[in-house]
């Protein structure tokens, strides 16, 4: 086990009807805030009016900043941060999936700095010294980002797609009711049980600790969880059980606590993924899928033995040779993937061979940014998109 | 899963060597410092030194409340409650086991009463609603006391050992170095793998809700993890990595993580092995030992379910008969408590059915205090204890 510090300080509130805490989770924290929401399907469900009521009877004034797309842009960003400043907002509040989290802790942080733009975070030219406190009630498991301090935003214009994170972004609070996803239709309620699998597995595979029994069986644990609770929930999108058991294990897939004490590592598929989701406008959840088998199947070849302990534990892979072992648990990844409608290699999102090189390239910039460009290369990343390609 | 609401904000710096962060850690918390310690072996391992040194080298003034024993009192504690306030103490410093940082605890909040006594918190009398700030570096992997709120004194006038907790008891550091864990003896180390595994157990065993999959996932893997890694310590005292496994997972054990969702619950097995302790002076993870088999064979009279899961996922016993397997994975419990030198009954440790009235009082006297006696009865928890008796 390596060196770590862990500590996580959100305050979780869970269970069926907790959505009705809001207004008195939030007053504490200001009582003029800034609401952040998607596209218009929770205008729809009517949980948009019911959580705005809910403020309101706490004498709370609420200012909107609806329309977050997925794969939130800089563009929306800094509308945001505009209405905040110029409504002297003292608190964000996110309705909505990882997106509208992840755009709400981008206005927080942007509405109080002093020089600067909010992209300069993402581009690590600027470090986040404080932010707007952020209260999220998510509406869809996947991205762990109620339960962490990173968020993900795409510029539109030179399409990057950055990562940034702080100790001043993790929410306050974080209400997580179970019943908000029952109207998550199936694919992307599949691709947030894929989004969650993929937190675990990045550190599980790629940590460069050689003795980490602990977090391996934490993850085990929660993999093998997520993927009987994703299956529940496409079948019966209201059995509530499945819906809290997958709205839980996302959150603490990446909340830091199966990372630690792993070694010092990067997501590679989350990077790359990045490149494909901002250049071919996929779903993250089916990106990470097309990618992921790939990948672990690249990386497999000079490191088989965790994902042959993979193989064994989550699939109950028995035999002696690890490569053997690695594989036939990656392949069973592949079927699981098909049987919940998932991609399960880039040819199965229209990426073909000669899109490569772009995606490699984009890819690279995030790597030199997060100053871990002698790690990857052009070359070795377009060795795993052929490996991630239907041979 | 039921609702709940979890939060935990210590922050845990852990690694080989990070006890060297100790000043730095402390200063900015106070320059006046009350140090705990225990019964003297950190001063023989020079440890105590250490750490005093670095503290001084940030200009933190030190005072000792030193020869604090396991089980420990209440008296100790209201000595160091006036020594807090004779010397305007700004923090307090846990340096010792779960006893220790307990005591440190109860300092902390005993020093800052406005009227009553520090005892009163544990009767139910008072609510904490302050305590200064909390620095823990455990020596011993056990208690988890370095992550939670909650600490349990023994008051030696009344004979009642008491537990108490709240938000404000977190460490706001625990600094874990498994290094420092290297000289705790054989019998020390077995009894600090039973604690942690009795932690995760009752919760696991004694919840009520029903749908708990990925709750039991993670406390079966902290289980086996903890086991092995018990082992390990045992035969190579200083082998790092299962120290730092061993550590880092206590920790995980009381944390709050396993407890979270699965509903209102006692830990019935602490609660008749604190009578146990205060009436017969055994080491709290010894009586532990004696108690948790036959605890779990009582309870799975009624209950097979959970404790035929654990015969399953723990030590791999299969067959359709959930008594049997429950059994089964009892006994295997049991031959685990004996491997690693452990009692695994109260007939080892002494104790005999002509005991079990007064442990039974004793017993009862505590669940009055949490407003739980409507559950136990001298009458059932003199069941358990014949369940905990050689037959």
């Amino acid at each position: 086990m390596d060196n770590f510090e862990y500590q996580n300080s959100t305050c979780i509130v869970f269970g069926k009807g907790e959505v009705s805490k809001v207004g008195k989770v939030v007053r504490p924290l200001g009582s003029n805030i800034l609401l952040v929401t998607g596209q218009g399907s929770l205008k729809k469900s009517g949980l948009y009016q019911r959580i705005r009521s809910l403020l309101e009877e706490e004498g709370i004034t609420v200012v909107d900043l609806d329309r977050v797309q997925s794969n939130p842009l800089l563009s929306r960003t800094r509308d945001g941060i505009k209405m905040a400043r110029n409504h002297g907002i003292q608190a964000v509040l996110a309705l909505g999936g990882g997106s509208v989290m992840d755009t709400a802790k981008a206005v927080a942080v942007g509405a109080v700095m002093e020089q600067g733009d909010v992209w300069d975070f993402f581009t690590k030219e600027r470090t986040i010294e404080k932010a707007l406190p952020v209260v999220t009630v998510p509406t869809l498991a996947a991205s762990g980002s109620e339960m962490n301090g990173f968020m993900v935003l795409t510029d539109e214009k030179s399409k990057h797609k950055l990562a940034a994170g702080s100790p001043h972004l993790y929410p306050k609070f974080s209400i997580l009711d179970p019943t908000t996803t029952y109207t998550v239709p199936a694919d992307y309620t599949a691709y947030g049980g894929v989004d969650a699998v993929c937190h675990l597995l990045e550190p599980y595979f790629n940590g460069p600790a050689p003795n980490t029994p602990l977090q391996d069986r934490m993850a085990e644990g929660l993999i093998r969880t997520i993927m009987d609770a994703t299956e529940t929930c496409i079948k019966d999108p209201e059995d509530y059980e499945a819906r809290a058991t997958m709205m839980w294990a996302s959150s603490l897939a990446l909340c830091g606590l199966t990372k630690a004490g792993v070694g010092h590592h990067h997501f590679p598929v989350h990077l790359i993924e990045h490149a494909v989701s901002v250049l071919f406008s996929v779903a993250h959840g089916a990106g990470l899928a097309a990618l992921l088998p790939g990948w672990m199947s690249w990386r497999a070849h000079d490191h088989p033995k965790k994902p042959a302990q993979f193989g064994e534990r989550i699939w109950g892979i028995s035999g002696k040779d690890l490569s053997e072992k690695a594989e036939a648990g990656i392949d069973a990844l592949r079927s699981w993937f098909d049987s919940i409608g998932c991609p399960k290699s880039l040819s199965d999102i229209g990426i073909r061979n000669e899109d490569h090189e772009r995606l490699a390239e984009n890819a690279m910039l995030q790597a030199k940014i997060w100053g871990i460009s002698n790690t990857y290369s052009v070359e070795n990343i377009k060795a795993v998109l052929a490996h991630c390609q239907i041979q």
